[in-house]
């Protein structure tokens, strides 16, 4: 590819320092660490910045090669618990390539059609086409976070869905969606520094919720909540990832390399011409 | 606002020095002129960057603004030729924007389904909500362009168009959507210099389709079916700006200002604390 590549400071891959495998505990996670990371902001920023003419070339390589009909696409899910920065990586992330080949979409309180259908139902319909980088700004994962602490559904039902999910991922790495999941970890402290900092800013106040100290409030349940999707739902087709995002630097740039290692493991490559070039280079030539 | 005003090096704005009034035709403008500044290219790209933390903080206003209900949002139409620039504008012009507050969308071939619904029922479902900037690549014009000069319709469907979309648009602005309809001008030399280089480099093959030739052979057709398009959709409410595109950079810098325009006349202000901030500092030190 054109992109030439970086030296890269990391020194273990986020793809393996931050996998969920047997016997991970949410607990053990330090929100302050930054695990394959020790050169520090400063080159953070250095490693982001050069992280993006690459993303971007990926990208448009997966959407030229949807044109011709791969099937190939990303999808980011993104979880966290607020104020984590899920809105900064997609900004400083994601916002970074083309948004014609960015398929954002923020997960909300369901509506009551939503609700009339099975969980998956409205997932469904956002998932990535051939050629996207999806990102799920929320996810189906609310249906068995706030969906069990809230007991927004029955015990049972919430058991199945976890089959449920693992089978919807499966089906979409099946067709060709790299599913890259995503939990934001900041600690109980940094959430309350970030809320408090909302309420002194009048540009953050319309980012601040009385809802969410009521969800803080459940934070143990929350972290009880996460630990058992990773249980669940950690699957080697598509595992979980858990960034240490006290740090906003860390999280982007661990972000931006599981994006990457996705783009570069589907290696999209430019489409042969489906026409003869001779040929329409001569009929250009006569108008 | 935060972001500081820069001095710009605009002698007319865009607003003024492009927009399509009466008595304009398509054939005075020349694709190579850059109307309004002076300045060349270097100057548009520094220009270019300074306006991205102005386009970026009203964004974010409009966009929370949206959310204590402001119906303000910004539609951004795009129109041209094959290889005029309009990809590039998304790209560099759009793109810098947070991608959650962008709604892109392209308007393809309409499949058997929108065509059988009246040409403007596809449009309708891809209009920005409030707080967003949409972004129509190709158009609900398209049915007024290709439309006429392919005779995919006949001429008293055409003609009945013109008044629908008025009647269509003038509903966006009444709704709070501001509508900057931006038509990018090159040159038919221009154009075959774009397209052979797609031919010439495996990179760009993808972006080349033979029937770019066959409607490169209609172009006096189309340029008449865009002035007509000029004549009957340029409204006070919702007018035509036509943009001389050979010379990319000033393309982007010209439609950059035309949606600064359009968020500085909507001029978002952060919402007030639908709360009592008192109250919730004490909830949250509770925690």
């Amino acid at each position: 590819m054109t992109a030439t590549k970086h030296a890269s400071s990391w020194s273990t891959p986020p793809r393996d320092a931050l996998r969920v495998g047997h016997g991970f505990h949410l607990r053990d996670v330090d929100p302050e660490s930054t695990p394959g990371f020790d050169a520090g902001k400063k080159h953070a920023e250095r490693e982001l910045a050069a992280g993006v003419p690459t993303l971007s070339e990926l990208q448009e390589r997966l959407f030229a090669a949807s044109t011709q009909g791969a099937p190939d696409a990303v999808l980011l899910v993104l979880q966290a618990m607020d104020t984590a920065g899920k809105g900064g990586i997609v900004r400083h992330v994601v916002g970074a390539v083309d948004p014609q080949g960015v398929r954002h979409y923020a997960f909300k309180k369901p509506t009551p059609e939503e609700l009339a259908h099975d969980f998956l139902w409205r997932v469904e319909s956002q998932v990535p086409a051939g050629g996207q980088i999806g990102v799920f700004d929320r996810s189906h994962y609310e249906d068995v976070l706030i969906g069990r602490v809230r007991q927004l559904a029955d015990a049972a039902e919430i058991e199945r869905r976890y089959g449920a999910i693992n089978d919807f991922e499966e089906g979409l790495v099946g067709r060709g969606v790299r599913v890259v999941k995503v939990m934001l970890q900041i600690s109980a402290d940094e959430q309350k520094a970030r809320l408090s900092e909302r309420l002194d800013r009048p540009d953050k106040y319309w980012k601040y919720n009385p809802g969410d100290v009521d969800e803080r409030e459940l934070w143990p349940a929350y972290q009880e909540a996460y630990q058992t999707v990773f249980e669940r739902t950690s699957t080697a087709l598509a595992p979980w990832h858990v960034v240490p995002a006290n740090h906003k630097w860390y999280a982007r740039i661990a972000v931006q390399r599981l994006l990457l290692d996705a783009l570069e493991g589907i290696d999209p490559q430019w489409p042969a011409a489906d026409y003869d070039i001779a040929v329409e280079r001569a009929r250009l030539a006569a108008t």
